[in-house]
């Protein structure tokens, strides 16, 4: 029995010094960029000749995740990565991120340190330094503000403005597994509710769950890019579902667009998943959100650069604003405007 | 009757991105630094040679403010003043700032409004670009979290760590004042909450009632130190309490320190209130915290500088480390080590 016993120290104990210590005494600064870090009033920064790119989330519980399946740690390493996400859709690097944490004094200083170790993982798989935050408590539950800073060249920044008519519309990797994944373990947990003995059925959806427990941002892509020759007109990254992103690239580049569902590429598991709770893939792709893959359009000169790259699709093409934004169906080939169903967090708790 | 009927919008009607075209849409840029605002998947921000300064702080609702006597509207300026007064206390200026808002949606889009405004109407009084954060939902209270970034010339940023041996220590403004606000405020919401039809007493007390509600940062501060020809050994800004944030420069300098009751400067409304609710105002200095004035040293070369100068006290000065840090008491003059028993968050909701 007795290698099951975990401690639990009290928040309390530590008070709010001595967490901070606690949860940042092993940093390591690993970008020039990054003067100084934990410690002082303020971070301090140098990017030189590049320009700063800032982008922030805010996580809170019950509405971005749910304790009950999700460990920590993933959390901690989700709520980082989600943010670098946005860095990487501007065609840049990141280099810093704060994390900012509000959590009820109910939780131990061990659970914590889970959370902690999944940010810190991720500080150290895409190179970003930890450099400062806020520790605080909250009456109800735990929230996550991270706020990530990165830097890139003028000449390479890649805003959602630039699509241009006739220019193509590429995704990378494959969509709609992080909803399934999300489908999957909201199953479980109602089984769960129901039956506290019932074990969990996940086998063979490893890949579903880790893209909505821990996706990756896209890390790869701007490199690809710089390696193919590539810039792309314009840029975002799927965070809340395909339809909610191709509007946003094609209202603010006064454009219109083409969609081909069967051009939609889906993992295996993502097909069994959907099959399995009767769910049309296409819905968890165009609506679900969370894949972190990102939505990008090149002038159709670059077509022969990534054709048959297997990380990149042409999914559709951009149109003149006139045309609309429209999804080609597969099989009976119907036009249907897109239209932005994406997840709304204002909705979600009424 | 008709002029007190206030429209209240549900937030689901605008669902989160009409929400934040609203919150946004007047937006219009103020620094040569701010190359792209709200809107795409970062905001870009150029500092050719100057350093970056980075800060971030995150309120909750009852721990940080109570919604119940505290205008949405001063919840906003003062979430924001908060963190560019940390961008001071480098002796720095702020330029941008990014917020994001975790919201019930119980919460009308009216509310919010006022919230924004008090946001608002802080950037334009210190000049800061509001440049990106995050709009969503909470199940339950109200959370901000507010990133401040600033510039500065490398030779001007003032750490923590510099103090020295024998150098002065000194303190802007008058002190204790935010915590006795909040005194009569809880005050006035207990007599309140016996009895809806009693009108809150806060004639005389308009002063310390600003400090909590509406503090502002020291703005006028790293001006003035240029005009002096001042280069502070260290500093840092009284948010949780004199003598936390001595113990704080002395730490991180290595060094002791003594400080005088007799030379800390209170308002006449703190000390009025202080001796109605029998505290002694050197209690609400030192622990009290809130008072967003600027604690620093200086090499006691630079005493003639600063002397007899209205916003800046000379409070006691630093020694080796061995001596400890220390406060003076008046009248009997005993010598009484400093603790820091400033706010601690992690302990008020056990």
């Amino acid at each position: 029995m007795t290698d099951t016993i975990r401690t639990k120290t009290e928040l309390s104990e530590l008070g709010e010094f001595g967490l901070i210590r606690r949860l940042t005494e092993n940093i390591v600064l690993k970008n020039d960029s990054s003067l100084k870090g934990v410690g002082d009033d303020c971070a301090v920064l140098d990017f030189k000749n590049k320009k700063i790119l800032v982008t922030t989330d805010l996580l809170t519980e019950g509405v971005h995740f749910n304790l009950m399946y999700v460990p920590l740690r993933h959390l901690g390493y989700k709520a980082v990565t989600v943010n670098l996400s946005d860095v990487y859709a501007m065609n840049a690097t990141p280099r810093q991120i704060t994390v900012s944490i509000a959590v009820s004094a109910k939780m131990s200083v061990e659970a914590l340190d889970e959370l902690y170790s999944g940010i810190y993982m991720a500080c150290e798989r895409y190179g970003v330094d930890l450099i400062g935050g806020d520790t605080t408590s909250s009456l109800t539950g735990l929230t996550i503000s991270v706020t990530a800073i990165g830097e890139a060249d003028e000449c390479d920044i890649v805003y959602r403005n630039g699509a241009k008519n006739t220019d193509l519309l590429c995704v990378t990797g494959d969509l709609g597994g992080a909803f399934m994944g999300l489908q999957l373990l909201e199953r479980e947990n109602e089984v769960f509710k129901v039956n506290p003995k019932m074990i969990p059925q996940f086998t063979g959806y490893d890949y579903i769950l880790e893209r909505q427990l821990k996706p990756e941002a896209r890390k790869d892509i701007p490199p690809l890019f710089k390696e193919l020759g590539i810039k792309p007109t314009s840029m975002i990254d799927i965070s809340d579902g395909l339809s909610s992103e191709i509007l946003h690239l094609c209202t603010q580049s006064n454009v219109g667009c083409r969609l081909y569902e069967e051009r939609l590429h889906y993992d295996n598991q993502t097909k069994k998943m959907a099959a399995e709770l009767n769910i049309n893939p296409l819905v968890a792709a165009l609506n679900g959100g969370e894949d972190y893959e990102l939505l990008f359009t090149i002038p159709v000169s670059d077509n022969d650069k990534i054709l048959n790259h297997p990380d990149i699709t042409i999914i559709g093409y951009i149109t003149d604003e006139s045309e609309g934004v429209n999804l080609m169906t597969a099989g009976a080939g119907q036009l249907i405007p897109l239209q932005a169903q994406g997840w709304n967090p204002l909705k979600k708790n009424i």
